[in-house]
């Protein structure tokens, strides 16, 4: 922690579809929500310096760190790692893991910046992986889900500490006394699904600081009551943009209903306010992008990974998020709760990511 | 096949939350829109027979077999087979395997229905293990979709020969000319997701007459122009079922900031109708009870399975899809493409159920 109530965070300048342009007026943005940033800006000075000279506040608590090299968007994860250790993206992660940063943010390539990541930060003592997670709206206004993506292939272990880590999220940044944790699975029956959710299941009924609620359907995702969602990431990143696509196609059938009919349509040119509004709230509600960021957990700092896609807006957003899990010390609860846990064997055995999962 | 143009479905009459009522009532419905149909009941005579009293034409091409013992809904699959061999929905399977009736319906257990279906119907040859598809609305109208929770473990094998179902069910139910087929995976790059998947992508590839075009990500299902979808039964099932969920959060989320606004409270009253013609629309197109029967691909029959929850229209619905399968010849079309695929080895090696398939 840098002094007083001052905290810096690390961005990489480079990464997302509109870089840097989002990234300096994302960053102008959240310094309005959070007047005691400061950041440390990587990448293209050339670049970056022009976009500063309109925000004077900004760049009077920015650093730029200069370099003409970064990590491109469809680049192999196990390549981004192997190259140049003067990427911004790597840069970045350095300054987090120096402490001149308590976090940082990136929209660039997810496979490169969790590969990089996992071997500057490693994982925090007593996790073996890091896992991505994400919020998502339900019958309890949010909750935290993870993993969206990073491990592929988990074992029980694995699961029951992405329900560690998102149980200590839920408690610390959502703010939930004794949260609920469920686990993704076809049926609520105790025999279903694959064999390491059942024994993931097993070991977090008989773990006393977990609030462990069974198992969570796919359509209880959205309309269930829950704090945790644990999946395996090849489940979670399925089971999100699923939501993500469904909610999209529905908007587009809406607004394509509104339009198709000749009764309709003029009902609608009254009414289209109404609509549209109606809409946003949902979008508000629902859309993912609200929820910009998601977020690594489980490594020694905070990484905050924002869509390729995102603007400024999008790009605020993840600085909050990042802002939020600093504040609210989720990796010292995420020790904390792991060490209320039973002892570990093999924590930390696959630290090191192999070939296959940085691919 | 009986003999002109005539069609015998057998139907479970005591399967479902509102059985024997909404079998019956389905069936009268069914036989408005399609008279070439007969019907073999199986089930509580003293309950059905006064219901069909209701509906002479429907009684007039019905035999209603009794018996007193049902599948309850709640039963394990594995205890479900090997009880009594007098239930409605055994004997209902039964006459498909006797050549009594082309197809069966029901609204009972799906675990026992499947069980049951694979022991006393078989697999096709060349098919070693039946899948549960199902419809869902995309940008091309609609698409097939398998499996959806058949089959929580599945290799490459088992992958390839969901996909050379899909496409014989495109190319002969949906007639389809040439149906792009697609792998759900977290990424459309040849390395990403299960080894599995990558396996069965590879082999989809070579083969000449399936028209694969590689993954499809979870956005993409109802967004894409795709006629086979193809995952295996737990992927399948989580994807299904968060599709559903998210329609439905989306809908009570309209709804209710439709009511939560003065303002917009009023503008509502004056353009409920619109809101509410708009919301029909999405649901027919895009809820999943419009195509709500599950269809049993690969089994020497075909055997439907709609929602326990179902209303007689639903069970109506599920009737027509047993229709167009029969009459499109699904199966035949499956063994034509199977015979035109590389010979497999292992084929039907795994058709016998293990007791964690059916538990």
């Amino acid at each position: 922690m840098t002094q007083s109530n001052a905290m810096t965070l690390a961005l990489d300048a480079m990464g997302g579809d509109s870089a840097p342009d989002i990234v300096i007026d994302g960053a102008a943005l959240a310094l309005k929500a959070h007047p005691e940033l400061n950041f440390l800006i990587f990448g293209d000075e050339k670049q970056i310096n022009p976009l500063l000279n309109s925000y004077a506040k900004l760049k009077a608590v920015t650093s730029v760190i200069h370099t003409d090299e970064k990590v491109e968007s469809d680049e192999k994860p196990s390549i981004a790692l192997r190259k140049s250790k003067q990427t911004s993206m790597r840069l970045a992660i350095d300054a987090v893991k120096d402490g001149r940063a308590q976090g940082v943010v990136s929209a660039g390539n997810t496979g490169a910046l969790m590969a990089i990541a996992k071997i500057v930060l490693r994982t925090l003592p007593g996790i073996s992986r890091p896992a991505i997670a994400g919020i998502i709206p339900n019958r309890k206004r949010i909750a935290v889900m993870l993993d969206l993506g990073a491990n592929v292939e988990c074992n029980a272990n694995h699961l029951t500490e992405f329900a560690i880590m998102g149980d200590a999220f839920a408690r610390s940044v959502l703010h939930r006394d004794n949260p609920s944790v469920a686990l993704l699975n076809i049926g609520s029956e105790e025999m279903k699904g694959h064999e390491e959710i059942r024994d993931a299941a097993a070991m977090l009924r008989k773990n006393k600081d977990i609030n462990f609620s069974g198992y969570i359907e796919g359509n209880g995702l959205l309309n269930d009551e829950i704090d945790v969602v644990v999946a395996d990431g090849f489940t979670g990143n399925i089971a999100l943009k699923t939501m993500e696509g469904t909610a999209r196609f529905i908007y587009k059938v809406v607004s394509e209903s509104a339009k198709s009919n000749i009764l309709r349509k003029t009902c609608a040119m009254l009414s289209y306010p109404l609509l549209r509004s109606t809409v946003k709230d949902v979008k508000e509600k629902a859309d993912p992008r609200r929820y910009n960021g998601a977020m690594f957990l489980g490594l020694n700092g905070i990484v905050i990974k924002t869509h390729g896609g995102t603007d400024a807006v999008g790009f605020k957003y993840a600085i909050d998020e990042a802002y939020e899990l600093v504040v609210n010390n989720v990796n010292d609860k995420i020790v904390e709760e792991l060490a209320k846990s039973e002892p570990k064997e093999a924590a930390n055995s696959d630290a090191a990511p192999s070939e296959r999962e940085v691919s």
